[in-house]
């Protein structure tokens, strides 16, 4: 017999199809598992699968009494509420570092197509802009990569691989985490020290209580009118307001989304604003963080199951 | 008195103000000189600012025979008969290496778009797919850098810099060149082998006659249908009718372009394609890089005019 696992968020169908094969999935399509299935149904679920940023807190948990497993599909896991799951000796797994490569190639693919004004300039093309010579302000020179001041914003297994990317562009890197690493980079003492110093800000640090709205109007004023945010932590991250106003006003030049407050949600001011590149959470979207992600899922879930601690758990999960 | 330029091609304003402050500039503005000025006038030229793309045959030159110098705004210096330069004791000068470093940014960002899937994100977002969940087959998850082969056609100062850029994506990277380099990269012996042996091609070859439409229908077919081709060099590189055909049906996955055979212009059947990421040849287009290749343009003049070899000449120009 094959053990039963609750799929609590909506995951890619290549996705499905693997855990499928090796487990009985109860797929809640990303809706209220309680409006899909009975409370018997619940009862007698002992693992589930859940994407990291979907919340999941005590009452939820309190539905599944005899479930033992809680595994996020991906690197973070700030939808979960650690206190109540190590309350009720729930273990929680993740997949550290699976996706870290690809999430930190969307945040350069961000970054350069914020700052180079990639979209205006395909639309430039694609309009007949070009060919008739039309005057567009977007089109004006803008400053590249090199000898820029890049700003990374948590060093993390993401933060270090955006740092590399980034330095190879012949910028100067410097970042600001909440500790100092072994890594060859500035380090600057605060989030603001870093705004002040940097023009590009990338945002990779993990997100919580404490790095909620870290990056607001006044961090954003700090960065300047030259100035870039890419984030591709999470939404909270950023003041998404505070930002809206930021890019509509110029105090700063532009931003660079794969993130935000109210996924699957960017707010209209966000999406009519030309300096922004948005996409759809699509960070650790590839075919090959998809396969380290989802043996990262299967086996968390075969070490749950055969009564193991789980290979990639959760500090303090 | 102070010296006269034929301004032969069309340049951003930033660049006229500057050399204007230096020079007197007789402006052609793009159009035929000899339809803006009097055979006079244009016999009176002895040097003039030209993009080494815009075609500058021998009749040209033969309308000014007191021309002595032909500065390219740029790296390239394709557009100039050289020999007819030669023939005619005209010195022809450019601004090797200046813009390198933004040309081999906006590669990147090129490759990286297309590999991702930038604008068909972007538009998902802003369209509203995303909030609606509405199926789209342009965002399955796609293969990432990590573990890909980048192949760099050409390994001058441009394809050095994307080489450097790539492989800090955890790449592999190899390259054709005429000889091989002393890089770390590795070596294919033709352009067939480097296209079987990569993911994405990118084009960083000098144009001229020998590399004309050198990436044909043959090279595009072992590419491959997840293959990606990026060109930041001249148009005429690749032949942009294959090419279309290719996106069309498949034969490859995507591409990037920053150069067109017939500037300012990119075919229709190019535009309406959803799989491209075009931009208007902006690639040298940064504040610094302007500036680099100012300062060459001008060193050239001013050596010139003080009867000096051009610094920075064009080897057998």
């Amino acid at each position: 017999m094959s053990h039963r696992v609750l799929i609590y968020s909506r995951f890619p169908k290549a996705m499905m199809v693997r855990i499928g094969q090796r487990f009985e999935l109860m797929d809640a399509a990303g809706k209220p598992p309680h409006e899909m299935f009975t409370t018997e149904q619940l009862a007698g679920i002992t693992a589930m699968i859940t994407a990291g940023g979907t919340p999941l807190g005590a009452d939820m948990m309190d539905r599944m009494p005899k479930l033992g497993a809680i595994v996020c599909y991906g690197t973070g896991y700030d939808g979960v509420d650690l206190a109540a799951a190590a309350q009720r000796k729930i273990a929680v797994g993740h997949s550290p570092g699976a996706n870290a490569s690809s999430v930190a190639d969307i945040a350069m693919t961000l970054m350069l197509a914020a700052t180079r004004r990639l979209l205006p300039a395909d639309d430039y093309v694609r309009g007949g802009g070009w060919s008739s010579a039309k005057p567009s302000p977007m089109m004006r020179p803008q400053a590249g990569m090199r000898g820029r001041r890049i700003g990374v914003y948590g060093m993390g297994e993401i933060g270090r691989k955006i740092a590399a990317r980034a330095a190879a562009f012949e910028t100067e890197v410097g970042y600001f985490s909440r500790s100092r690493h072994d890594v060859p980079y500035q380090y600057l003492p605060s989030l603001e020290a870093l705004a002040d110093w940097c023009s590009v800000l990338m945002i990779a640090v993990r997100a919580g209580a404490d790095t909620h709205h870290a990056v607001d109007a006044g961090i954003l004023k700090r960065l300047g009118e030259d100035g870039c945010v890419v984030n591709i932590s999470r939404g909270s991250v950023i003041d998404e307001q505070a930002l809206v106003k930021a890019l509509a006003d110029n105090t700063i030049a532009g931003a660079g989304l794969d993130v935000f407050e109210q996924e699957p949600h960017a707010p209209d001011a966000l999406t009519a604003l030309p300096n922004v590149v948005l996409t759809p959470h699509i960070g650790g979207h590839t075919l090959e963080s998809h396969t380290a992600m989802q043996d990262c899922v299967i086996a968390n879930l075969e070490a749950f199951f055969a009564g193991k601690p789980l290979p990639y758990q959760v500090r303090g999960g």
